[in-house]
């Protein structure tokens, strides 16, 4: 269909007058229009994939990779994961009204901190039309408006999507901008009426945000996250583990980039974790003192220690102390996620407490910062900023909260 | 004495390492440094003073007002009260270090959420030199190193004071900036070094900061605050409510600078409001409906509606029910601070759910939106930013947090 296109500005205008009533929507109106939502989803099947068919076929004209080309797609099995994640949001404790602190003033003020809508989240991602319902779901639950800008690339789908969802939220709370990458500076400047931009995309969109940005941003992060192996771990704990960090999943942001082992167990650990890492196809780039302990390793360069790869390669490094390894962790990573394999009470508690990272795990992988594996439901992303927002951010992190101050009569002295 | 003045950039990257052993540094040692700080002040008086005349005499010579050299000056009374601010601040509790939340994971992880410091905190200000110690003193406090940047006409104040400062803490915990205008954009890019700026100060101050900023600011607020007098209030606490919020203390941001009262009490209530206020000197500009009720009162225009006074004028304006209140509020106001006087239970949760602001109060006057006042301790300013700190900010909100995640070998499946 075709439709007049309002300006971005009007669209945050709209979103923000919707914002007023979805705040205070009740917990149940909100979860019963998510379910809604998600039996929309599944009824209205054919009519999505009939349009993220035409968004193949116009990947496929232009070329698109076969790692977008399958970002991109949707099947039935995508579809009711969608709609099952959308029940999921529903199912969740509302975060809107949560008493966070509390208390008596002297004077006989009674304060009340609660937890309260941001009002309107823009979200900016690119290629999976997924992100158009799971972050419409998570910034509605959360008592949120949300103003949405996905890739051109999945057009038809994402507006199929975002119809589908609107109907179930007041006038105005779910918007999908289709515009070109002029609008970017129209939203990122939005200031009082957008309250936060999130974007979900690869450096180039970052820095082209944050070249504009005069409404609140958080970026979702880059992680250069590292596993030491201390000189007291349990050396199969450590070989699990760090197979597990690099391996299960290495494209994603909490997977481990960097090894680090301490010199007196190097040569007990080293051979055997670099057979293991090789056998799963890992590449590894070690110093001078780790490459004389592992097989067919490349030197790693300064650039090697500051690389989030992404990829099956991993950088391994001999240190001397568990101070070192702190000091490697501070200098070189990006404060995402952080794990020590120790069996030593001392040297756990100087790594989480010296260690400037969201998330410093003992004795567990760093895959494990998620807000699904943290308990806290579904997440948007993840921060390594140390405002507002640290490590995932999920329904609580969509939220201010504002002070509510009860008295009886009380002016000040 | 003359210095070599290191850049910018070193001066920060030399806060960024001191903040390292800060964010460890027992509160007992914070504690002790705070209370060096504080008789130092006092026994370094006289060195103190003779700067400040220095300053003033710049300043007599330089055409200052009377109202900036009231700020810029000190005597033995004001010495003494910035050392009993150092005191209190060393009174309070440390926030480094509390579990703000925690739970276990179904997989055995056992979670914390442990608040920590942000590293270095710049605070930019102007004139007063009172504040290069309450703000070092709160960012210490709080295990943040500090980087202050003064106004030239306190410059020999101001470098006194720091100078007594930095020895009781770790060596490039305490920094002073003493350059020109053009520092501002170097330390407003210091991204991965100054983990948050808080400017206190002018207008023009926050719109140049704006323009060059990619370190986070927290701006500090412009306060437009209303009182409702509900058609239900009980009259007397009204009255009183009012004149204190009004005139107790005119030029800060929780006083108020519009009255909104319903119909059904105007006649009975807007006369006798109208001579109070009068009588304590406020000038009065109303809309139609009130100026019938009140003597002498100007009309009120849009701008009035809109205009932070920080002076004795109040706006004045009739409603017709809390909605329409609520409306006024969320259209005009900048979410500081806002009451409503009324004995309707209804009314009181309406406007406490239905007004966005940082600090919504029944039955109050809104000059309680204050750190010391809610018992937070000192604070650094106030904010009406939603993300990260809204309302006082006090030494929890110059902290973030982190996750410290323990386990016993977990490997994500």
């Amino acid at each position: 269909m075709a439709v007049a296109s309002p300006s971005v500005t009007d669209v945050c205008r709209a979103a923000k007058r919707a914002s007023r009533a979805l705040a205070t929507m009740s917990g149940a109106d909100k979860d019963a229009a998510l379910l809604r939502v998600a039996d929309a989803l599944e009824e209205r099947s054919a009519e999505i994939l009939e349009a993220n068919a035409r968004d193949l076929e116009a990947g496929r004209e232009n070329g698109l990779s076969d790692a977008l080309m399958d970002r991109l797609a949707l099947d039935p099995k995508r579809l009711a994961g969608i709609a099952d994640a959308v029940r999921s949001i529903a199912a969740l404790p509302d975060p809107v009204g949560e008493v966070i602190d509390g208390w008596r003033l002297p004077n006989g003020l009674d304060l009340r901190k609660v937890r309260v809508p941001l009002g309107v989240v823009a979200v900016i991602y690119e290629s999976r039309p997924n992100v158009t319902v799971d972050a419409a779901a998570l910034a509605l639950k959360s008592g949120n408006a949300v103003v949405l800008r996905g890739s051109a690339a999945a057009a038809h789908s994402n507006a199929v999507l975002a119809s589908i969802v609107a109907p179930a939220f007041p006038d105005g709370a779910v918007a999908l901008l289709t515009g070109g990458r002029e609008q970017l500076a129209e939203l990122a400047t939005q200031e009082g009426v957008v309250d936060l931009i999130i974007p979900r995309g690869g450096e180039g969109l970052k820095k082209a945000l944050s070249e504009v940005a005069r409404v609140p941003v958080i970026y979702a992060a880059s992680g250069n996250c590292h596993v030491y192996v201390d000189a007291s771990a349990d050396l199969d704990d450590a070989l699990r583990i760090v197979v597990n960090a690099k391996v299960q999943r290495p494209g994603v942001c909490n997977a481990a980039e960097t090894l680090l082992v301490h010199a007196g167990v190097a040569s007990q650990f080293l051979p055997a974790a670099g057979a293991a890492l090789r056998e799963a196809g890992v590449e590894l780039r070690a110093d001078e003192r780790a490459a004389a302990l592992l097989d067919g390793a490349a030197a790693a360069t300064e650039e090697d220690w500051l690389e989030e790869f992404l990829a099956l390669i991993l950088a391994v490094k001999v240190v001397d102390s568990h101070e070192e390894a702190i000091e490697h962790v501070n200098t070189y990573g990006s404060g995402h996620s952080e794990a020590i394999i120790t069996g030593s009470a001392q040297a756990a508690r100087a790594f989480q407490l010296g260690v400037d990272a969201a998330c410093v795990y003992v004795n567990a992988s760093t895959r494990f910062t998620d807000g699904g594996e943290f308990g806290m439901g579904a997440e948007i992303g993840n921060s390594t900023q140390k405002l507002h927002a640290r490590g995932p951010i999920g329904l609580r992190e969509l939220c201010t909260f504002k002070y509510l101050v009860e008295g009886d009569g009380q002016a000040r002295a």
